[in-house]
């Protein structure tokens, strides 16, 4: 079994401006070498108010799945927030890897991030 | 418990200039997925000379904290210096993750850059 | 024996535009620093179809290959594709070291990033 | 004794070129948290020719040292050669922690990446 089942990210935000082609957005990526679906589970943490921890996913068996922060919607409809700090914790029901990466245009040009999540378990 | 209590970044630098809208500045970022408050204690290392050690923060249960290094005072209320390389130690009461990242904007457009802390215990 | 004969990288992306003089390329950077020559094989795992899995590369001992994405091809002469998002699976038949980086010039300027690959094994 | 004595980056590049007010180039930052000096050993792998063994630098007890590589001279007096793709290993005498960052000025703008190096030992 490769990967792990629980991944954490701490620096977490969306840029609520973006400009040229390119939408300033975070992908939650996640690659499952595994022979069983990955059903996925996000909780987004924030400075001031409690978790969001109804967004769902998953990243079928030999699959990868890099999920678009800024299009995903929760349960009730709620889209991630724009323009505030978060963490995220992803959780699944197979083991899978997880890696994290900002795309951010607010400002000409474009700029990149990116960092595996920590992995808990 | 999820998480570590002490964490190393030995790459930081507060750039002194700043283009755009954005200000050049890096934060540490913290991730509190427990049921204990954290009280941090930052400390910087230099290249010539003794480290800064009374710096504080905090981080909530279940909360993020994203702190900016360049809003940052100590106990002193002295400043995180701009223009020179340092390293920064982490200390939490309780377990957490830590994250940093820089975002410069010294030339037009900006960057980003980001890993995760090196975990010591 | 120093490093992992297995890395995981699940974000992969090659992005079809490029401005300036730089071609926007990802690479898999590998290390070796034992005394035998390692024979990679890569896997690229995709979102909505199978594995391709015939990529073959090489590092040999005391050496490191920075294997450019955008050149690459497998045994049949498929190029890993352009514009799509995909991961990576990298076997090696002696233990290296495995970095991911991309330079994207879509836009003006160039951007980067870069982390070390998840080692499984 | 925190950190570890030998760390590894399979990345490393010094672009030739540059805009602006600065210059292309990559750091290794080592931590030191210990109370002991640390002597450091750069080598310098390739893709097609012998390692570079003979680069020195050291890092003081409570210090950081942010090296650049665009400055290093190995004992005959040889910098980096810039443009061509290489590999880094460091060695220590004590244990450190170890990042390694590049800024790339290469088309207008500026780029940034950075990741923990690998830990061996």
């Amino acid at each position: 079994m490769v990967g792990k089942t629980t991944w954490l990210i701490p620096d977490g935000f969306l840029p609520p401006k973006s400009t040229g082609e390119h939408v300033s957005h975070e992908a939650v990526c996640v690659l499952n070498v595994g022979d069983a679906d990955a059903e996925l589970r996000l909780t987004f943490y924030f400075e001031d108010r409690e978790p969001m921890d109804r967004f769902r996913a998953s990243c079928g068996a030999r699959r990868t799945h890099h999920i678009r922060l800024d299009r995903l919607r929760d349960e009730d409809g709620h889209p991630v927030p724009l323009g505030v700090p978060y963490a995220i914790r992803v959780e699944s029901s197979a083991p899978v890897i997880v890696q994290h990466s900002r795309l951010d245009t607010t400002q000409e040009a474009l700029a990149l991030f990116t960092t595996m999540a920590y992995p808990v378990d």
